[in-house]
């Protein structure tokens, strides 16, 4: 997690201070530095292009200052289009429109208001002017400033707010004449829509980076990696697996899940500015994947839980762990999470759940079922080795967490399923091949008890186009 | 959760619309709106404040235009000073000082480059000047918008890196004259110092509200909260309690602590900005607190798959529950419920952990061990009277979860005990009357097996003392 890592961080850092001293620290610091801007870039490639994004529109706008004709018009106020580029121009299409709509409308609602309340004060005559201007800057300032705390306007509108707040107060306090107001007014809009515009354009024309797009694969992402830890829980806690390292790092991939909620949220607000783009119509019902993602996050604690039962002290006798409950919670664990990965990639390629989803589904609640019957009797398990009740504890908590586990799959599909229902969304008909091939699958390996490896699941003939289906979704 | 919450409301909205149409459905928010300003005034009587110490401010500093001296001197840039009062105030101490300082050194920093390059561009002669204006426009405008990636810059500069473009675009990029623009830097460098002291000094001298206090308070609450759920949870899972409505209610204060993450690193980050103020010096170990919430959110997890299994439609055979793995289990829960919030009252009151939590961690753990003995013999449970293993899995499973969550605030113990250990932290020393009066009423109550209700412990005599602190600490 973030906080751990920074943490780790400067408990490394002490250490090398007490070793080095401080030029040491900061020799470390400059060396380090490149390759942390390397990585940075490798990350996530779009934040070069957007850096480069944003130095292109701030050029664009400065050639403001070398067009004779423009700057005669503006002159000095041309800077408030630079200023309005730079605070505008954020990384995703959705938050840059949100702000440039929030910066035009709040200026000229403001404004208007500014020079109405300057006018009125200056018919009040010299003594009252002062007076009146104080009474409504702190009246509105105090009001609009209580307003940002709505979470629902904090959401949407709270930089529109702040510039209503700075433009009235900047309007209706200077000194000015009427006539000059109403001159700045004129020059600080034009240039704020300048400004404004020349942000939008750069960053919805060149390598466009939708909020949509992040959140729509944000989601889809978060199910998948559920679904690659449950692969891989099986193995790891029955110790089947040889190579244990490597596998537990890829297990840990689900942790960032748990902390995604802000993200989303903030994602699927800017996301409502965006218009049409690729597969998603203007009204998309973003809000819809809050609830996935709530559901996922549930999942997720789930699975934090059981993550914990992989390094507990206390492990299953192996005389246990060998035997039939062994089995059906391996199945449990692979099918749900074969389950999650097929509605992960349905999601990310809008395509309807296709039956391999349910399939998978299906065959991880048989195993909870099988489960349960043979817990019922449970003399096979207990008594005849004299294995007590305290030996299957872990085994059965696992177990216990594995059906809740298969439940929110079923949840995260119906919630899909949901998604794929709404009338202006268009999820594409799975493919009838497709559809009918997990199906043969499943078919030929009900038979197959006994637990196989992830990994190799790619390698099989029979399911090689789920293997390649998987890694085009990664 | 607010999403979940959002959703109904629109849920709610949707079918009002359905109902009223467009008119119904605006008259209907006309009417709701005096009653959510009111509730969001209740819920933090703080935000009235703050917003009326914003209003104050802005008038504060819009009298520098009625002053004819300062007039005189700053002119039509005196706007500037309330620009910068409106965009640095913010709710906390820590976060208007991290803007004011950000905003104060990026200007400072940006002016005097832009002024070096400007200046050197004038040298270069009339052709090449826009050339070289451009080139480090560009340059600089990308490479700082790429480090605002950095995740440690971000988190606490990212206002200056902004500030920074924008005031060297400013400066370069404009056609002035090196005198004119030396005057420009020297009243737009006083303005914004006027319009920071101005919001630092009502921030910090009107009740202040300190970002540190409230990280502080905010990761003890979650403690207790947590603590409240424990307590409660036994009664309610095993029905035990007449009223159930309000109990489930009061049962889900623990679900805001599983988001807490992202508000708890934000508050540590302005905490740093902060001088010293009240029980905290000024390089107080906010990281730490940090951990404590990460170990407070892994034991959340637990306790929300614990509160599956409240609604959880399999439920244990009543001649299960009688038995005593109830009694064990709702021992454990409670009595690591109490260690919990003596744990968080400590942190709150900044008291050395007294050797009540440790008593109450230590029943709790005792509990757990008795749970495990119990489970050897595990032919007390099953077998003689027809139960199978399958009845008593969700009894198991929560068993194990309750074992976790004790081994959790043992952690959380240590965390908070580590934290105290800081050589510039000052805890206090419970009072010796304190901190053996647990101990007496352990004493007391490790003979009484019979399982109490929460309320009631306020009102023994014996741990009088105990309920009015808890009281305290709500």
């Amino acid at each position: 997690m973030a906080s751990e890592a920074v943490r780790d961080q400067n408990n490394r850092n002490e250490g090398e201070n007490g070793d080095r001293g401080f030029c040491g620290k900061l020799m470390n610091k400059v060396v380090e530095f490149p390759r942390k801007l390397k990585k940075l870039g490798q990350d996530d490639p779009r934040r070069i292009v957007h850096s480069l994004k944003v130095g292109l529109a701030v050029l664009l706008v400065s050639l403001l200052y070398y067009f004779q004709p423009l700057y005669d018009e503006l002159g000095a106020t041309a800077m408030w289009a630079v200023l309005t580029v730079v605070v505008v121009f954020e990384f995703s299409v959705g938050a840059t429109l949100g702000r440039g709509l929030n910066r035009i409308l709040a200026t000229f609602l403001a404004g208007a208001l500014g020079f109405g309340v300057h006018h009125l004060a200056n018919l009040s005559g010299q003594t009252a002017h002062p007076i009146l201007i104080g009474v409504f800057v702190f009246l509105l300032a105090a009001s609009v400033t209580f307003l940002r705390f709505f979470p629902r306007l904090k959401a949407r509108y709270d930089y529109g707010l702040l510039i209503f707040i700075l433009t009235f107060c900047m309007i209706s306090v200077s000194g000015y004449r009427d006539e000059e107001i109403l001159e700045m007014a004129h020059k600080r809009v034009s240039t704020i829509l300048i400004g404004a515009f020349t942000a939008v354009f750069v960053c919805v024309f060149i390598c466009p980076v939708w909020a949509g797009d992040d959140l729509h694969n944000s989601v889809a992402n978060n199910i998948e990696k559920l679904g690659s830890f449950l692969e891989g829980f099986g193995d790891e806690y029955f110790k089947v697996a040889g190579n244990t390292e490597s596998n537990k790092a890829l297990l840990q991939g689900y942790s960032s899940v748990l902390n995604s909620k802000q993200s989303e949220e903030s994602q699927a607000n800017f996301a409502r500015w965006e218009p049409r783009h690729g597969k998603f119509r203007y009204r998309h019902p973003w809000k819809h994947y809050l609830k996935i993602g709530t559901i996922t996050r549930q999942c997720a604690y789930r699975i934090d839980t059981l993550n914990g039962y992989l390094n507990s002290e206390i492990q299953t006798p192996l005389n246990i762990q060998s035997n039939k409950v062994q089995e059906l919670c391996m199945k449990m664990s692979s099918e749900s999470g074969k389950a999650l990965k097929e509605l992960a990639w349905a999601l990310k390629t809008m395509t309807k759940p296709c039956s391999a989803a349910s399939c998978h589904i299906t065959k991880s609640r048989a195993a909870a079922n099988n489960l349960k019957s043979l817990l019922k009797t449970s003399a096979a398990l207990l008594g005849s080795e004299g294995i007590h009740l305290l030996d299957i504890v872990p085994a059965v908590t696992v177990a216990s967490l594995l059906s809740d586990v298969v439940s929110y799959a079923e949840q995260i599909e119906k919630s899909i399923q949901e998604l794929s229902s709404f009338s202006h969304v268009q999820f594409k008909s799975a493919e009838p091949k497709k559809a009918l091939q997990p199906c043969n699958s499943s078919a030929s390996s009900t038979n197959d008890n006994v637990p196989h490896h992830v990994i190799t699941i790619h390698k099989l003939p029979s399911q090689k186009e789920i293997g390649s289906k998987q890694g085009a979704a990664n």
